[in-house]
């Protein structure tokens, strides 16, 4: 099921077969597409590299669905959690049936002896960016529930700061881990930079754990309501307004509404779909896990012991 | 803020408040209100507990939003996740605004002093059923993934099955707490049992965290196609559906759609909802440790270390 | 180099083979020799089971060494960290060469098809009693903690509380385990009953983690102090005495030999001597992952994860 | 108890007062002192910095106990676990009573207002060598145990493997911590590169906890024996050691003296002595965790929360 390439053409190839989980690609022009498995020698066809324009004959998308997706269809902000950076995107599927790809295109075709290192370097440099980008989400993250302890006039009890604590040690870790592989880095022939493979490693391994452990924090010190709230439409109604004012309000002064926002932020960014993209974006924790394995130098430890313990 | 008494009359009270997230209260025909706190002195219109029919006048019922609450509306059962148990249902937030409730259905109206004793016993038998039921859901969830594993032919791979083993023992480790305070309840003077406090605080604190640990077991075991696949409706169309089925298919014969139907459950199930409603159902987390605290007998612990180590 | 059977006599048998790990077996006057893995057809004559006086001719007990054990043969007192109870004992490993059971000592000598059951019988009432026994240590290590962290002042720091809490709470799902499985007993055909065999290896299971964390705690609230504090023997002589007097003490009127009573109690009780009880005994964790893996019942997890998704 | 001034000479300084846990100071001919808390206004005393021989008047070492101290003096190697490395050194209590500093040796004397920077600077470069040096320890426990698997022939299995990469992933996380601060180093005023303060803390509260789950990793792998080896003089008695040999004998060809020896060293180096030294060396977690409250920024956090979620 993997893309292949099943015709050699005078001036290109035609391939067939399926990219699954493609972040953002509804949102792009053209697509890239290459292999995502060290290849052996019988696998010459899968040993495809291309670019073209999604609108290709033969390229069909399929937009996956994700948590709350149609509440973009409703008309309101709120409920969205994050309307102004969140309201596009989203994974789909894209299968090639066919597909022509003319030579000028086509950047690998049946080198079946550099997929390992193309897949090595694509996966190196994903991984790294976890620790950045990541983070980014995990301040926002704990921004939130930081404002929303202060309107909810929890922000000053100790359990709470300790919490908070914990929230930020988790990004800053995650945060150490990408800072070390990009610090790490060593040049190429070609003068670019390439992370250490290990340590890139480490990082996205790092982040498909935290989320769970984010979103955890950010439950426990938000409170049940960011389960319960009404929809931002009850809030219309002036009548229901009057009433879902009353009981929403915390710390006077504040708007109801403020509190509303940052809970329906929380309601979606620890929804299963964010889980899932920390979890298996740059590849699934066993394929890292693998890495480490491989990477270890285990033979060099063991020497180590063998000094330290006597063992010639 | 919380539901108080602000009249007396000749054959009846007035009261006036909120219950924030009554789950399963829209299904219900009465709702029994009373007090979540330990009430002192000054605090009798707050030690109130009273029954009445949801559709009293001044009760209004305001339905809250939950992850993929949509979904519902839209005539599908396969984006669900869970339809024939999972449908109906929802949390409400409760307003009394100056409703009367006749003598007859009036059960506590200033008690101050028994406050501590409704809540505690309220709570203790809330906390000890949490690791009963959500066993069940953990029991369904673990399931679903070893059914799916199976489904993606990764069930033989050792590290999956150490993973479902992680997941075996976080689902029994919750069962044994639930048992085990209800092994060690105790007869009332009225007859009825009584959990242990202590053991059944343990048992929702367990209950608290379990939720997101095996939310991550599930979803690395599942893959990331949880978050991507298309929505039922595409599978409705028969071109689109040729496609699908190539491509979504894992095992010879088994239909792709069963593979959807399990990923949805997973993606559902694994949302900030059933989230947030195993961190804070039966109270939050950190009303169980002042529990555990309280409860835990330190000057007896104490003594106990005093005898071991000498100290007279 | 299991204990097995060399030779038959007219009235007994003759054995070869080790046992490694003998926990209080140079305490007793008998030992009771069993299998501890479930045989197969060829291994009839490791189907073995009696009972000898330890000094019966050919065997041999081989004393191990233990974490500060010469601190026993220095005369103080102090230092052992816990004089009273953790005096005597040891690990030892005992060797059979060629020793002659007289048939009346002999309860099984090549039943093949029994060993299962005796494995799996003993295993589970050893794996239970790991959340009793132990939860008695882990009641005195919160005992010396909290009394230690009032002796030094910081008993009412909210962080120091919150750790407190986790101890309790680390201590009380362990016995909740062992509770459970004994709850769960069902009477066997001669009246004894037998516990829950899932419950009882989660109960082991929990029990191999546990005292990482406890230990820990108790590190992290005691302070460095248990690592550096000077022989007890320094106390002996006034000189010394009169400074280390003055820089132990902690809280007005309580003597320094207390504080130094509970940081060499922790001291001892958290070295690798008591992990590795706690880790091995009773069977190595990952015999408790096979045996959740053999008991979990996937298939009746399955069926009902097909139910409320939908499979038919 | 902290070290102050108590008087002062014309020509010097005359101190008071205690250092605890100085690592190292007996192998050392000098002694640097300096605050380890920020001081206020009234505390000028001790805001006291010198460097003085160890064997200046009124200067007394009171040596600590450690776990297996006294096998030292046994004429053994092999029961220390780490002859070569590990054989001197030892924590110590110093104690100043009354001595006389000369002005030459002064750094600082009464600048309170200096007190922070210093204790700051010197935590901050403390902590970032923990994901360092400590990484080192970690590669040799990594490599003695990858060699007691290899040994005990189960190297090979999956489980096996899968713990050795979660000792791996420990062990290189911290180091990716290390290697962030110093990243993230900025030159003074003076030229010197001051680390990342923010990640060095990280470092040390990430190795404040690595220690107990490497140990744990280790005792899980090695098995039992580790508690139950007997003394290495056993081994000296022909009779004894031609049964030792027989049953410590694991993988054919390799002596059992191998096992011993790695089994002695994961004995010593998981004992309560280096844990309490990953824990509180550099100073203890919470004032990590104060240092992370800190440096965390929450405002910036916050005002990135308002704009995702649409607060002014």
């Amino acid at each position: 099921m993997y893309v292949h390439i099943v015709d050699k053409k005078k001036d290109g190839i035609v391939v067939r077969g399926a990219k699954m989980h493609q972040t953002g690609a509804t949102n792009s022009h053209e697509i890239l597409v290459m292999p995502t498995l060290a290849l052996k020698g019988g696998e010459k066809d899968y040993a495809v590299c291309f670019a073209l324009p999604l609108n290709a004959p033969g390229i069909t998308l399929f937009f996956g669905r994700q948590v709350n997706d149609t509440r973009r269809l409703e008309g309101g902000k709120i409920d969205l959690g994050n309307y102004d950076y969140g309201i596009v995107g989203g994974e789909c599927l894209i299968t090639f049936e066919d597909v022509f790809v003319p030579e000028e295109r086509v950047f690998m075709a049946g080198e079946v002896e550099s997929s390992r290192d193309l897949v090595t370097r694509f996966a190196t440099a994903h991984r790294q960016n976890y620790g950045g980008c990541r983070v980014g989400i995990a301040d926002v993250m704990i921004g939130a529930i930081a404002l929303l302890a202060e309107i909810q006039g929890i922000d000053k009890f100790s359990h709470v700061r300790e919490k908070l604590v914990d929230l930020v040690y988790l990004a800053e870790r995650l945060y150490a881990c990408s800072l070390s592989c990009s610090a790490e880095g060593k040049p190429t022939p070609s003068g670019a930079y390439f992370a250490d493979t290990m340590l890139a490693n480490v990082t996205k391994l790092t982040a498909s754990q935290v989320f769970y452990d984010l979103s955890r924090g950010l439950h426990e010190i938000a409170g049940g309501f960011v389960a319960t709230t009404p929809s931002e439409q009850d809030f219309k109604n002036p009548e229901e307004a009057k009433l879902l004012n009353k009981y929403f309000e915390c710390k006077a002064g504040v708007p109801a509404e403020y509190r509303i926002r940052l809970g329906r932020y929380i309601e979606n960014i620890t929804s299963s779909t964010p889980f899932l993209e920390f979890m298996h974006g740059a590849g699934s924790p066993q394929t890292q896990r693998a890495m480490l394995f491989r990477e270890a130098d285990f033979e060099a430890k063991k020497r180590l012991a063998k000094k330290v313990v006597g063992i010639p």
